[in-house]
């Protein structure tokens, strides 16, 4: 009976945690790989005026006006407000002080800051709260002062290229001198350069997914410094991606996927994100099936750069958990069971069923990539075979070869991204790629990428299948469109259409440095004849 | 002509500093000798509600209500707002967790803290201000809190029982736990106490008198710790009295002694404040001549106190210059100009010239008694002569016997103040002193003390004259009028007959914790036969 209870009680702990000992030891790997953050003192370049223009990006501008050289001798007692332009998106904290002019500082002042990404957020009031998410993601602080001349830090981070400070509260004469961001990365040293010879837009293109990629690169790849400041494994992909034509810091790619290793559930299973403070943690429940498939690319990518197969075969655990969850759902007739799953691929509501099937496929030929180059081949090989049997299954469930077009059997409208999923997991051979996305681009009725997110993967598709030119023209239309709006770093979402399009019903909550629009950089590097003649 | 200009020089420079080395040395034993501040967690005694009501100080009272069991369990979510009390005044900086219940905290939290001496400060709304100071001393903050289940300190140091907190933006379910105060004080422990056999009343404005020195007592002296939050030579002369009595930390007297001659002027004259944040210095321009007169008694009664008779040498120049300066400006009659300097008596409106003559004979004896006991008696030999011609002149000048009443020849009001001076100083005879308290405590347009500080000297003009039953009556009624009214700590302003009167134009300004109030315990203990029967 005691053995038996013995059993149990191990198989219970089995269970309960497939990786025993391992998150441990992963823990203080992700420990031992935090990156260093450099720190540069970042000075405002001009005082702005933001007046309203229908003509620019959300109704707003921001107009130069003199008053930058006298700062730090004009007194902001009877200033009471100004707004600084720091002249590039900025990650980080904010320090000053306040320079006694005459008369010592002899009672508190009252500061009001308000940092934002774009000019509309220094003019848009945030009360009464509109959005769905946390009024606490709009960055305005209040703040006491006691002493002058000495330097004052804000505890928090911001994410911004304006600043707003009011005065709330004082009366003495002070100036506001030695205004600096104290801004930090990760990113280190570019390794990469365009010539000069390469068009201006894609020049320009490249630069600001350099920056956007740059802002993001902290202590974690964060999908955004202004929001949600943290991990998803989905931004990972693509910032490692990023990261190789660019920074290269192949470390900060090992500590992210050494925190989500540590971070698995019991049963395995990684979650979608996770938080670094105060100790890491996940989002616990917050499981995204299309995002815990992307490891075993995030680890394949780090491989082929690294050559650190330690690294691989030490995470390959976490790898094979995901994919035998997905294997799992592959039904007898070989397409894969897409319910009770949250499955992201943008923004955009849609049919996630059928561009499903392609995601699994895609991480099934990565999956195997990767065991073998780890010796783990023979760990794969009914996988190896049953992408044969899936390929077969959701070409004769959804494929639809008189319209050219995966297709939901339920009805649900084409999307875009069903076609580029089928693409990228081979499901459609490149012809019937490239025939499926123009058709579908051209159907009115069409679901259509609705973020930077969705748009990666449609170059992908686009260059798999040989569209060299609608690739290049699409990333000129959508990120170029974005920097001829004024962007310093890529937004979380985007719709040429429409300047207001935000996910979460206030627009100034959208995200305008978000990683996963920071992809430019890589297609151009990875694809020079296609992008940079 | 090189030693002309030589002496030219040192003549200059001499004028320009007339310490010279000793300022810097001055301020180093002042670092030596920062006193350690005792750390304390307090816990809030309850959850309360803010209601109006007519019959309580300033209309306002606080009713205990449920939910202080129950806080670090309940979803602040759902509550949204929150006032605790803390029992007592307290002096520190807050402390406090977000404990998530459930799901993780997954965006930032924005709380706004209201933090109150009075049920009043609770309920009152600071804008639009209508204050003659700052704003900015209103202890109202905003905090924008990214983490869950860690400590979260707030930044600055309050002064308060009361705290309301406001959930200002935030959606995911979290309790506020762990609330607590980190109060600070250098007092030490308590030396002394009472009988029981005291009566309660006296025993009560003993223990506020206490708590009032106590909430003072920082790394200096403060004469309120949530304002001026600075140190006052007038509030420290008294501050020290109470000391003797009580925690008897004599090295913070020291500590505040050092720090006002290093902050001498270039003519060695004092400021009549100082702040210590982010270097020590003084509120230069600031001269109050009342205040520097009385640097001498600090150091006589810490001497006194001590013993310490190096640092009294040490020290002597600087109430040397102090009482030249005094000396300077007596007349060939008798009398000491009064013109040209701020005055300060009490925040009561009156004509300064006859107290001042008082406060300038009370300096004169202190400081000749302190000379004769440093063994600098040679030094002040004339000054002890100029005590004879200052009373004759001044006798002459502002007594009117008729009306028993030392009056301004200028024709304004009578004062209680300048019957009190003229005690203290030894103008009037403890006969004629006490016929002048009580003609003009009778009088109707007289000017009356209008703050604690002045009552102090009201006192102690009293117990010289023998009147000591008027003494102990006035302390009940006026310090006891406080006790009975609420206070924790004594005010720095309080008039019997206004619960709204405050020095600057908004009540809540009014400093509830003034240490200029604290000498209540002083006099219990030096005249027990007095007050503790």
């Amino acid at each position: 009976m005691c053995a038996v209870i013995g059993l149990a009680g191990f198989a219970n702990a089995a269970a309960q945690d497939v990786f025993g000992d391992c998150r441990g030891r992963w823990m203080e790997i992700a420990g031992q790989t935090i990156p260093e953050l450099t720190v540069t003192e970042v000075s405002p370049v001009s005082v702005v005026e933001v007046v309203a223009d229908t003509a620019a990006f959300q109704g707003w501008r921001c107009i130069p006006k003199a008053g930058l050289d006298t700062l730090s001798e004009a007194n902001f007692r009877r200033i009471r407000s100004v707004t600084l332009d720091f002249g590039r998106h900025l990650t980080g904290r904010l320090k000053f002080r306040l320079k006694t002019l005459g008369d010592v500082m002899d009672a508190p002042v009252k500061l009001k800051f308000v940092f934002g990404e774009t000019p509309a957020e220094m003019a848009e009031p945030f009360d009464p709260w509109r959005g769905s998410l946390s009024r606490g993601w709009m960055q305005d602080e209040m703040l006491t002062v006691d002493a002058a001349d000495c330097d004052i830090l804000l505890d928090r981070r911001m994410a911004f290229r304006y600043l707003r400070i009011e005065l709330f509260g004082g009366n003495f004469d002070f100036a506001l001198d030695g205004v600096r961001c104290l801004a930090t990365t990760s990113a280190g040293e570019l390794k990469t350069a365009l010539d000069n010879s390469c068009p201006k837009i894609i020049r320009d293109i490249n630069d600001v997914s350099l920056a956007t990629l740059r802002e993001c690169m902290q202590t974690v790849y964060e999908d955004g410094p202004k929001r949600d400041r943290r991990l998803w494994i989905g931004d990972l992909y693509l910032e490692s991606l990023a990261g190789r034509y660019s920074y290269q810091n192949h470390q900060l790619t090992k500590h992210c996927l050494y925190l989500f290793a540590a971070l698995t559930d019991n049963n395995g299973r990684l979650l979608a994100d996770l938080f670094e403070h105060p100790e890491p943690h996940p989002q616990w429940g917050t499981y995204c099936f299309t995002y815990s498939l992307l490891y075993s690319s995030i680890l394949l990518e780090y491989l082929n750069d690294t050559g650190d197969i330690g690294t691989a075969r030490d995470l390959w655990p976490v790898v094979k958990v995901q994919m035998e969850d997905a294997v799992r759902r592959v039904r007898d007739n070989g397409w894969v069971d897409a319910s009770r799953a949250w499955l992201f691929f943008d923004h955009a509501v849609l049919d996630a069923e059928v561009p499903f099937q392609g995601a699994v496929m895609f991480a099934l030929e990565q999956t195997c990539e990767l065991a073998r180059k780890i010796g783990c081949g023979d760990q794969v090989e009914q996988w190896s075979k049953l992408q044969a049997k899936i390929r077969k299954g959701a070409r004769k469930r959804y494929y639809n070869p008189r319209e050219h077009l995966m297709l939901s059997p339920g009805g649900a409208p084409a999307s875009v991204h069903a076609q580029i999923w089928a693409i990228i997991g081979g499901i459609l051979s490149p012809k019937e790629g490239a025939r499926a996305l123009e058709t579908v681009l051209k159907k009115e009725d069409a679901v259509r990428p609705a973020s930077p997110y969705a748009m990666h993967y449609l170059l992908e598709a686009m260059l798999r299948c040989g569209m060299n030119e609608a690739a290049r023209s699409t990333m000129i239309e959508y990120w170029g469109g974005m920097v001829r709006k004024g962007a310093d770093t890529f937004w979380e979402v985007y719709d040429p259409a429409d300047d207001f399009r935000a996910p979460y019903g206030f627009y100034p909550l959208n995200s305008y440095c978000h990683a996963w629009s920071c992809t430019p950089t890589y297609f151009i590097f990875k694809y020079p004849e296609v992008f940079q003649k």
